[in-house]
């Protein structure tokens, strides 16, 4: 009989594996299952049990902390073959950090809750840098229960937990909120700095200029060195915006509410996923406009665009 | 005969009486025109002298700074009736500062050099408590002596000069790179505030969340207080950014480029402006989406929407 752990980590891609790290770090046992045997191994090198499934991860476990992409993808880790739920400890809390619509959360919620579970709607803000350093922002909501179960958790991870009400949905409601500004502001910064190249603009200049100005937004900050490097690896890639601002657009849908912006947003984020660069960093949406109008970006390896 | 002053400041605007303001701090004989009879009293005030037209201000002044809304106002105010580019001083210079395309910036510094004049393109940015205080940011492009001749007046109004080259065009391109983004990002921010709306969450606090997370932006910090404190009266009116994205539009389909992003944003701008509120602040492309969608939000007063 394995011992249960205080927390187990599900997904262990960058953001799972830093905050996998954190939890380690501050002197909770972690276990934690991913489809990848790197980021396994990667967890044993940090200390923690890798798993197999998510059930032998979370077996007695306090704590479960799901690290995945979407809703589906968190369903199937809490309800699916080999699924976690089922194996918790009793008044055991789920913290769901995929971002996903407001209505899967509270969905998920209600059947984790039913089980005698506690659900904490937990989206995650900040990268993997600040994911490794325990200093994420965490956009939660869910019952006094669920935030008290999760404490030693956040407490872990988070610099900074917003706590924004009582019931789940809220928490990623505001997150959802977050990415379409987020994914705009990217789409705007790229459009901005190939326009700004189609007038024969200095970019590097550019870059200081705005930044200095009413222009700025923290993703014109944060993206635009990648385009002034034509370093497109992937630090966040493209198809997480396909995917977020397809939530938005989802939502915006179903409620009858109209979102011209960040329609326009996603549909750059799908022509630049089409035009082969789902897996490259979401600036290259910069490129996909070099493609369309023939400029030359810095340092961009004709190889890159396939 | 009326002694000529320093600088003459046409479009007494809250921008150009502000620089006229720091250029009479700053210890510069000032003259100004406007329309408006209340702003040229105000310069008076101020201590500068008014002027019944551009000519009768500019006579024999050393510099003359435009601050009026568009390139046309620019070309009436040097080359109109009353125009102020043949009576200024030899070697005089002509500090422009209204968004305008890099091509009629262009254009207009050629007809003023061949005056014998020096032509400096600097757009402005900053607002009208920056103006006020001396600390506007000015992105700047002419021939060195066009900046040498500007240096004092420069000195008075700005906190920072941004030399961007040696042709005038540049400046200008600079700037409306940076009205893009300034304009998509007020717009992503109206339609992300009334999108919290519409899914029951507390604005304040979206606020507050936004700002310290990577959704954030200088004009989502900028704007969205008018829209927490339902207050629209101007501060930056929806007039400035149906212009200045109607400069970035032509520019782009002038020179075949594409702007998804921004024309989205233009096009919300058009709306709100349609909807009987082009004079209102320009946060009030989320009284647009409150329309459409049927929201309530804070303190909107249902005369204001005409």
């Amino acid at each position: 009989m394995v011992t249960p752990v205080d927390v187990a980590v599900i997904g262990l891609g960058s953001m799972g594996l830093g905050m996998a790290g954190s939890l380690i770090r501050a002197g909770l046992s972690v276990a934690g299952c991913d489809l990848s045997e790197a980021a396994r191994a990667r967890l044993g090198e940090f200390g923690g049990r890798s798993a197999a499934t998510p059930a032998e991860a979370a077996t007695g476990a306090g704590a479960l902390l799901v690290v995945v992409v979407n809703a589906a993808q968190t369903e199937a880790v809490l309800f699916g073959d080999h699924g976690a739920a089922a194996v918790l400890r009793p008044g055991a809390v789920v913290i769901a950090s995929a971002t996903m619509a407001p209505a899967d959360a509270r969905r998920l919620a209600a059947r984790v809750e039913a089980l005698g579970l506690h659900y904490l709607d937990a989206p995650i803000s900040g990268g993997a840098g600040r994911a490794a350093s325990g200093e994420l922002t965490v956009m939660a909501s869910g019952s006094p229960a669920a935030f008290a179960a999760a404490e030693s958790v956040l407490g872990a991870i988070a610099a900074r937990v917003h706590a924004l009400g009582d019931t789940p949905g809220i928490g990623s409601s505001f997150k959802i909120v977050n990415q379409l500004l987020a994914g705009v502001h990217i789409a705007a910064a790229c459009e901005a700095m190939a326009f700004a190249k189609s007038l024969d603009l200095d970019l590097a200049r550019v870059f200081e200029v705005i930044t200095q100005s009413a222009g700025n937004s923290w993703m014109f900050e944060n993206r635009v060195p990648h385009i002034l490097s034509g370093d497109y690896s992937p630090k966040s890639a493209v198809s997480i915006f396909t995917k977020d601002l397809g939530i938005v657009s989802d939502i915006g849908r179903s409620g009858s509410f109209p979102l011209p912006v960040a329609s326009a947003a996603l549909q750059l984020f799908l022509a630049t996923a089409a035009a082969g660069m789902a897996h490259d960093d979401d600036a290259s949406v910069a490129r996909l406009y070099a493609m369309i109008a023939g400029l030359d970006l810095p340092s961009m390896p004709q190889a890159e665009i396939t």
